[in-house]
């Protein structure tokens, strides 16, 4: 389609792509969890973990699910994932939302959804543990962040964790070993689009 | 935790940010199929595409997906999706992989896969399209963009659609609901760690 470049040329620069890609790859050769934080004010945090979450499953590994906020209503991805086999998941203060504004009953609901994660933490069956909008509670000094990295410092070495939210901690981006900026270029909810099945919920 | 700040006022600015949310979602009326593009360097494009897909699934809605690359290994998201009620999915060329470095071969790869896509996008019964890595194959031309374009605007009304990869065209970021560029910060994979089950595959 694209005139002016002969197969030739364009067998020669796909052979070099994948020269450079397989010494890449060659050279990645440190297998050990890691731990990904997906943060910025854009959509797609939240999701990519639970992406995560399904191709994790499709390789018959165990996973768990600690979500960090509780919304007034039950989502896609809750119905979806608790019938799951492989799956343990959990909603802070279940059958609670943020409504109710008491700061010192959200930090002991907090407080309690980071002791499910700690179990997680320290069960080696679980290949991956998905702490979803973890970095609010954070942000919100709910958890105590010292703790939460000395306990992500402390899980099996094989075990791979994803932390979602707006606002990492830089120290916690710091002990990450990937971090992604999700950024909004733009929105549909900014032109009037209302939060829908499927997209938001 | 956060001395200083007494409950009062914690409870008067919990109160005053669920006005300011209340209101934005009152404005937020309009339902309707949006089209949603994860783009950027970073880690997360496809497997945000994938968390929608579990999240819509777990709404009882029929989901499409139309993958544009096929790697050398079946991929956790494929296994586990494949096996799910309410998914139709499709790899383009499936049993080839990109290897082959056949500038024609690909393109007509590529024709086919959209053929699959735009069967979707004719589809009332669904809710929800994932067009993974798309963008690379807009990118590399194997596929003509006006002609997507054309076929995305013609979808049902209430369709959602995710498209995902690097270098989104900007005619398709113009046409788009939602976009999302997805930053790299940094990733394990530089520091040497391998692509692991679970996490990349």
């Amino acid at each position: 389609m694209s005139e002016g470049q002969s197969d030739a040329r364009y067998g020669e620069r796909m052979q070099k792509k994948k020269e450079i890609m397989d010494s890449r790859i060659g050279q990645a050769n440190d297998e050990r969890g890691v731990v990904i934080v997906n943060t910025g004010t854009g959509k797609g945090k939240s999701s990519a973990g639970f992406g995560m979450v399904a191709r994790a499953l499709g390789h018959g590994q165990q996973v768990g699910v600690v979500q960090f906020i509780k919304g007034k209503f039950a989502t896609g991805e809750e119905a979806f994932f608790r019938q799951c086999d492989g799956v343990t998941y959990h909603v802070m203060g279940e059958g609670y939302t943020w409504e109710t504004q008491d700061r010192e009953r959200d930090t002991e609901m907090a407080e309690a959804a980071w002791e499910k994660a700690r179990t997680l933490l320290q069960d080696e069956s679980v290949s991956l543990v998905l702490l979803d909008e973890l970095n609010i509670a954070l942000k919100k000094e709910y958890l105590d962040l010292p703790t939460v990295i000395e306990d992500l410092a402390g899980r099996p070495s094989m075990q791979h964790v994803v932390i979602t939210g707006r606002g990492a901690p830089q120290d916690l981006m710091e002990v990450a070993d990937t971090v992604t900026d999700m950024r909004k270029e733009k929105h549909a909810f900014e032109a009037g689009v209302k939060a829908q099945k499927g997209v938001e919920l």
